[in-house]
């Protein structure tokens, strides 16, 4: 049969049974009392739902006053106007008022609900359960009780839960005799058929954890427990419904219901029911199954029939666990099965007993209707309510079906709660019947209509009726902002030489500069000046008689100084928030800005550089502060990882420790900023050594960080000897990384000193090394060599080749080599050398006398590879070395090996680009490379095959930009971190994972960026 | 004056000017010829004529008949239907036919180009330049001549170009009393008053590579050659016009212009020009300062007033450099400024000769009739068009203003190519009024409207024209995109132990694994399964006697020869597209999850794993293959880095080499799948040493990736004792990374060698090191502790506690410590333990019999140092612990601080949740952590405060999964990569930055992710 065919008598039925309690109302949303506002409120604000729910969840755990304050505050006391007066009013005191005040709201709060709590159960005792179930009997209602309790995860509570019942049995049996006759006549029996004691038992609260995985052992755990309820439920003529639970454990109920009732001992009585739930997709199997056994086994049921409990558990549950999910998702799916379902049951009505246990006055009255025309017995089906759950629908039965059943819980507060949880979920669904029937004034028709009716339009109407409303996100799980939106990065431009007032601001700037020259300058440490005895000179090197600025030297007592200034500084540092750390490298950044020129002036004078150069190089340092500034704010932002329901796992860095910066003299302001900019904003107080070539620039950092408002110990400078305090700066144990740029024997030392775990150390030390080049460019057969010439010069000459990233080998395809290099010569024959203050020098000098010695040894080493192309005139004074481009060389060559940071090329015939590429990667460095080539395919192949860190097509190989070159290289170029790139920071940073479950009591808040359930 | 005043003139003599060249067409676009069919064609495919024009840059350098085929190959022999017939057929037969044919084809294409640029150029040489010149003269044109050179980048380069000029004067001043008379009269003078020699130059012709920088010195070194040539102008009573190049030049060029016609050598002679570019914003100032300075200095000038040629050029490089556009970008806005500024020297004719170059109707037509206006001399102004362009706009004038002037350059094909891409640049442009006049037949009216009113048009539509046409992206610099679209990551679901098939299967499959052990296992090298002498058994931990495999072992030899084959696999498995490794993977997970019973089962009996555990990890297993195959794919896509029109920077990864996987035997699959796969799909070749405790389940991966079809010596299974091969293979020159998982004594023994770079080493070795943990789980006063007890049970007992993750320590706030320690205990005490082959038991055995004996001595340990609470009984026979519990513990007991890697719960009962947070971050590790509690001020303290890699709220801290809850600490416990997460396989990765330089010739073609330049 099918409830279809009687589709004009259900909603006849209906209707009549809607008119039978028009004006009834729920009690629990009434208005007039706090449960009715609080119910209310929730059903217009899914936040504060999602926060009364989990507070009502964690009440009875609240045992003393002080925590249910703090509870109150935490879960209400938020910003906004989302909570309702009598709630904020309870917060707000409870923040401000004294304890008196305080604890008067706590017990009106606590009060109010587990009033709440007792609308929905019947006692909190055995004793007073027993009174108030015999009241209900006198207002003539029937029951079935159960008993609330806490999880049983352990033997001795399964026993104790066991206990519970054979005490309440015992009372029951007892009191039995006394109680109001509903009808029954004199056998004691309700209505004449049905036993007065009825219980309904939990399979879990019987045996503890049971595991499907462990089938047998879980099925047996439980029948043996229910079995001694089950013979006292015999002893007392009563009744014993064996409930469903959560899908995991279905199969090894329906077993031990089969067991138990199958069982020897029990089988001559009749009176044990299991529960069905129409939500699963199993349910007409499994029934189908049960009324198949049940007649093969000549052995009479009882069902139990629910829509059931635990919806968003198991969607959440399933969806978690990559399952196929067990329930229907669409409502009208569930009340379409429960309908096909209480046919099923009612046509077998000889063999199978039905409990119709359902608020739906749809389903209801499909029940009535099927069984009149079924000629079902009264006896053979009845319906059940939830006590304290709607009333209206409970007293419109008892209109017009005598046979009611209150489904009456008891117990204690604490599993009392989270029963009430579930019922106020139930109350305020979107979905919920009872809240259209009453608490909204749905239309009659609609709320009658057939479910399969229902499901036709809504998919028709093709927008999937949504599962879950989307909650507004509470305030702990939503990710951090940013405290204020910025623009999006862009490089700082390069100085203009076309206006003239960019022109004459150079030797302005260095005029005034020159007037600040040889100053003394102390450490800075812990936010303070530090002078020591020891200083070192920095000098002009186109003068080294000019003293730039005299450096006070540290010593390992000063640089574990300045580690414990930075350890100090560090959980200040570490908790304040990243777009905050972000404001101060955006503050440094304007400074260098403003100061711009002048900054530039002290490189010129301090290291040498060109007045472009100069400037390019503050130029980048403020790049580096402004991108990796808005890099953080992209970083700082958890991001979820995953998007099941039911969990937010958000993934976000933290800093490692203390960095110690160990910075190079060739990009003095630039690279120096890079490090501390990097390691700074990320969290990690800094350390910073620069080179003593350029300490004065050096200082520079400390004077832009300083007038930034960094607070003391984030920024320390301690310049010295590297000779003397380098190994200890490395070896430190409270030293957690290191940002190194310089030599690759310097790097590989403290790599492998760095390695070293030392007692007393936190973590291993993370190491970012940036080291040297050997760097190729190849001219192709058909590369525009009036753009190639101009470039090679810049990418080996530029500041006198003294970058990793200059061009110091040259491979020329054989067929251009003579008319390439005879442009090469000859134009670079035309470069002056003299003072970089001075523009009409394109080169300037070395860094000091050692370097200069160690190139021209290197030259002489080249001129006996090969042949010296040319070599310039070179100043008398100052560290100068002549520009030199040496011939006939090849890859196994040292010059065309070992890395000289000088001004010499070292000029290679190759016969084809295939030479060409593999004598580029010929090295053991792979840092920049170029080609010049206008053959598609020669350069695609170059972009494969010519493995650098950065390679440049058609044009100069130096000067990457942050941003948009990400530099670095690999082999013993680097360690494959990218300065100005998108993976730099990270490795300043230790990823964290932190993962909630968000559900409780199977309540689960819906975040919008969850993945929907259907 | 404003032309607007003469607006009605305007237009009806550009009416007439249209009408009196009506029917008359540009000989370029003349479809008759080859040379308009590819016009024709470029003007519909922006592809084509980015590869056209590329390709005409490159022609004077393909110097051999094989360059030349193979630029036609490369630049037009691609897919599709792209390339027009005539080019597509050379191309083919290029790379098909013989040479004979291919050279026949190329020597077509090349006279085409060639005779395309003649249509622009004068001549070849002087020689027939100077004939060339007195045929136009024939016609009725008078010239001005202008040598194309290449780019002059030294001195010698320099004067070469000087004296080209020199001798071509010398041709002129000879020639030109022979040439034909344009109506001067005796004079000798055109048109009664111009010179007959007239020759342009340019400044950086004169001198290399002139710097703003070093203004000064680029002036005078420019002037000094000038000033050579305007001798030999003034000898020949000629012209000379200083062209102007591009902005960076311009200031540069007025000075020399200045200090040239003021030299008091020159003041006398009047026929000194300078070139205006209407296009620069400056020029409005410009030219009232020049007109200023000739007034002051009584000096007259000469003007010639161009749109500009180089607007792709000047905008490219200002984006590029963060630099202010120098021009109007809207070309109304030229046009408007050149109206505006011819006036302004119309109105000053009496200090200043004007030349109006310009082919736009309605702009001539406003010089015609503000002349007129002005009543300005004839002799004061007259009209320019360059050579073979616009030959329409040429006769028109002709008709109504004889004093035309044609630009004449001549030279050699290089520069004339360079030459040739400008004029077809501008031929082609979208906004070309040659085009628009001629090309297409666009409303007269809409021609002549003044530009100020076309502004205000376009500006209303509000839609402002684009300045550039997105071109469709071109081959080589277009990203590669994934061979095939794959299902977003799903985890791979858990065993649903609900379904009795799922429980069913693992009996059945342990049998049928029980049927398989004790076979012998090869190492697998180079593809090949290899066999040693020596074999280890692997055996049951839960019956030593149950010998599950004997184990090849490798000693130093198989190692070396492992990594040898490692290497030679490397080259081509590196230079496998990304996606194609990737698909490797997703085989190798599906093979496991055709066997995942079978390999659970091996689980089972070789490391004692529960089913669900054993099952997890397989799933786990998959989960890693499916992520980063998926991940390879996502990073294989090169970024774009900045989006400056003219520069590509593409972003991308390559393997590091070699990579040694170390693996442990807790998680044998799923963390050697982890670790291999992610070297694997990232391009490096693994030797893989699995632990000796799961060398059976190790060889499982050498099964999957065999029948997965991965390439021999991709991956290389070497079972060992770490005594006698860790060391060596850590220390190996040839081993680039090396991931490791397992004790931290042997992750910090690792990191100290490993980096120690030996002889020929390409590299420093990365490491990826996952330690141990000494997790805790904090119990707050509010938990919800009918999660906690089971959730804290799993957490520490689930496989026997032996997990990096597992909890080790137990932090319960006083207040609920007496309530939740009993009940722990009484459900610790439920758990069963014996073999993991039977579900009964929830505990089964640890690894071997030195993980018991060590795990009993800790058990020893932590009894003297606190209260042993729980101890359960164990089997005899097999590696079994006891479930321990141990209470009264404090946070600097040995318990509390080492790794046990045992079922051993250490408890600590904590006076608040402050002191709980303290105790849970004491330790030297930060793996994994716990905490349940509902109160939400408590959960955010520990989401700041709870430093350790994965802290999990309200759940169990085990069972990481992939995607979800990427996975790894800091402090010992790691070095701070998470496995299963998105930062995960840039470890294993060197980034690469290839930078293409995409201007040539100032062509520039446009990509869609481009910055706009407007």
């Amino acid at each position: 049969m099918q409830s279809s065919n009687l589709e004009p008598q259900i909603i006849a039925r209906g209707r009549e049974f809607f008119s039978s309690i028009s004006g009834e109302s729920v009690s629990l949303f009434n208005k007039a009392r706090w449960t009715g506002k609080v119910m209310d409120w929730c059903m217009k604000n899914e936040g504060f739902k999602v926060q009364l729910f989990r507070f009502v969840d964690v009440l009875p755990s609240l045992t003393t006053g002080k925590l249910l304050t703090s509870h109150i505050r935490e879960y209400f006391g938020g910003e906004g106007d989302d909570v309702p007066a009598v709630l904020k009013w309870g917060a707000k005191s409870a923040g401000i008022a004294g304890m008196l005040g305080a604890s008067v709201i706590n017990a009106t709060i606590r009060y109010q609900i587990q009033d709440m709590a007792k609308q929905f159960i019947v006692g909190e005792n055995t004793k007073t359960a027993v009174k108030n179930l015999a009241k209900l009997r006198k207002d003539g209602f029937a029951f079935v009780v159960d008993v609330l309790g806490e999880a049983t995860v352990n033997d001795e509570e399964a026993e104790r839960y066991v206990a519970t019942y054979l005490e309440l049995l015992d009372e029951l049996q007892d009191e039995r005799t006394k109680w109001t006759d509903l009808g029954g006549g004199n056998n004691g029996l309700d209505w004449g058929h049905a036993p007065r004691v009825n219980v309904a038992v939990k399979p879990t609260g019987a045996y503890p954890l049971p595991e499907p995985q462990n089938f047998e052992g879980a099925v047996e755990g439980i029948k043996a427990r229910l079995a001694r309820v089950y013979e006292k439920v015999i002893a007392a003529e009563g009744f014993l419904c064996i409930d469903m639970e959560s899908y995991k454990y279905k199969d090894i109920t329906l077993e031990v219901y089969r067991r138990l009732r199958s069982d020897p001992k029990f089988r001559h009585y009749p009176h044990l029911a299991i529960v069905l739930q129409a939500y699963l997709r199993d349910t007409d199997k499994d029934l189908d199954d049960l009324l198949k056994w049940a007649r093969e086994n000549q052995l009479p049921i009882s069902i139990r029939l629910v829509k059931g409990a635990y919806w968003d558990y198991e969607t959440v549950l399933a969806k978690q666990r990559g399952w196929e999910i067990p329930v229907w998702t669409q409502k009208p799916e569930t009340d379409a099965a429960f309908e096909r379902q209480t046919c099923k049951i009612l046509e077998n009505h000889d063999i199978c007993h039905f409990a119709c246990a359902s608020h739906n006055i749809r389903s209801i009255a499909v029940v009535m209707e099927a069984a009149r025309a079924l000629n079902v017995p009264e006896e053979r089906y009845e319906f059940q309510v939830l006590y304290g759950m709607a009333e209206p629908v409970r007293k419109g039965l008892q209109n017009v079906a005598r046979r009611i059943r209150l489904y009456c819980p008891y117990g204690e507060l604490v599993p009392g709660m989270a029963y009430l949880v579930r019922r106020l979920l139930e109350n305020t669904a979107n979905e919920s019947f009872l809240r259209q029937s009453f608490a909204e004034e749905h239309e009659i028709t609609q709320l009658l209509e057939d479910p399969r009716k229902t499901l036709e339009r809504t998919r028709k109407e093709e927008e999937p009726a949504p599962a879950h409303q989307p909650a507004e996100q509470i305030g702990p799980i939503s990710p951090i902002r940013p405290i204020r939106l910025i623009e999006p990065f862009r490089n700082e431009p390069a100085a203009d030489f076309t206006r003239k007032e960019v022109r004459d601001a150079f030797p302005r700037a260095i005029a005034e500069v020159r007037k600040q020259t040889g100053r003394t300058y102390p450490l800075f440490i812990g936010g303070k000046d530090v002078a020591t005895p020891e200083t070192l000179p920095s000098v002009n090197p186109a003068n080294p008689d000019e003293v730039i600025g005299r450096i006070c030297q540290a010593g390992k007592q000063e640089v574990g100084d300045a580690i414990a200034a930075a350890r100090k500084a560090f959980p200040a540092w570490r908790d304040t928030p990243s777009a905050q750390r972000a404001e101060y490298l955006l503050k440094a950044a304007a400074i260098l800005r403003r100061r711009i020129y002048e900054l530039s002036a002290w490189q010129i004078l301090e290291v040498g550089k060109q007045w472009d150069q100069a400037y390019a190089d503050v130029a980048e340092a403020i790049d580096f502060l402004e991108y990796y500034a808005r890099e953080m704010i992209r970083r700082a932002e958890p991001r979820r990882c995953g998007s099941s329901p039911g969990e937010v796992n958000l993934y976000f860095y933290e800093p490692k420790g203390i960095a110690g910066v160990i910075a190079p003299w060739n990009f003095p302001l630039a690279i120096s900023c890079g490090m501390a900019g990097a390691a700074i904003v990320t969290g990690n107080p800094v350390v910073f050594k620069p080179s003593g070539f350029s300490s004065v620039i050096g200082y520079h950092l400390v004077e832009a960080f300083r007038e930034a408002g960094l607070p003391a110990g984030v920024f320390n400078y301690i310049p010295g000897r590297g000779g003397v305090i380098g190994d200890f700066l490395v070896d430190h144990p409270d030293i957690s990384l290191i940002a190194f740029t310089g030599s690759v024997e310097t790097g590989c030392r403290i790599i492998e000193r760095a390695a070293k775990v030392h007692p007393g150390q936190a973590g291993v030390k993370k190491i970012i090394s940036e080291m040297g080049g050997k760097n190729a460019i190849i001219i192709d057969d058909d590369a525009d060599l009036d753009e190639a010439v101009p470039l090679v010069l810049y990418s080996a000459f530029g500041f006198q080749g003294q970058k990793c990233s200059a061009c110091s080998r040259l491979i020329v395809l054989d067929s251009v080599y003579d008319r390439f290099i005879e442009r090469l010569i000859k134009t670079a024959s035309g470069m002056k050398i003299g003072p970089a203050e001075d523009p009409r020098y394109s080169m300037g000098p070395v860094a000091d006398r050692t370097a200069q010695k160690s190139i021209l040894e290197y030259i002489e080493i080249g001129k006996k590879e090969g042949k010296l192309l040319y070599s310039s005139p070179v100043p008398d004074k100052g560290f100068y070395v002549p520009l030199t481009i040496i011939g006939g060389i090849k890859p196994d060559h040292r010059i065309a090996q070992e890395e000289v940071f000088g001004p010499v090329l070292a000029v290679m015939r190759a016969k084809d680009f295939d030479q060409a590429i593999e004598w580029a990667n010929s090295t053991r460095f792979a840092l920049t490379g170029g080609v010049f080539s206008r053959s598609p395919r020669n350069l695609e192949r170059a972009r494969r095959e010519f493995r650098v860190g950065n390679l440049y097509l058609n044009r100069n190989c130096t000067g990457a930009l942050v941003d948009r070159q990400p530099f670095g290289g690999s082999g013993m170029s680097g360690v494959g971190t990218k300065a100005g790139g998108p993976d730099y920071l990270p490795h300043f940073m230790d990823p964290r994972v932190v993962t909630e479950n968000t559900m409780r009591r199977g309540f689960t808040p819906v975040r919008e960026d969850d993945e929907r359930i259907v």
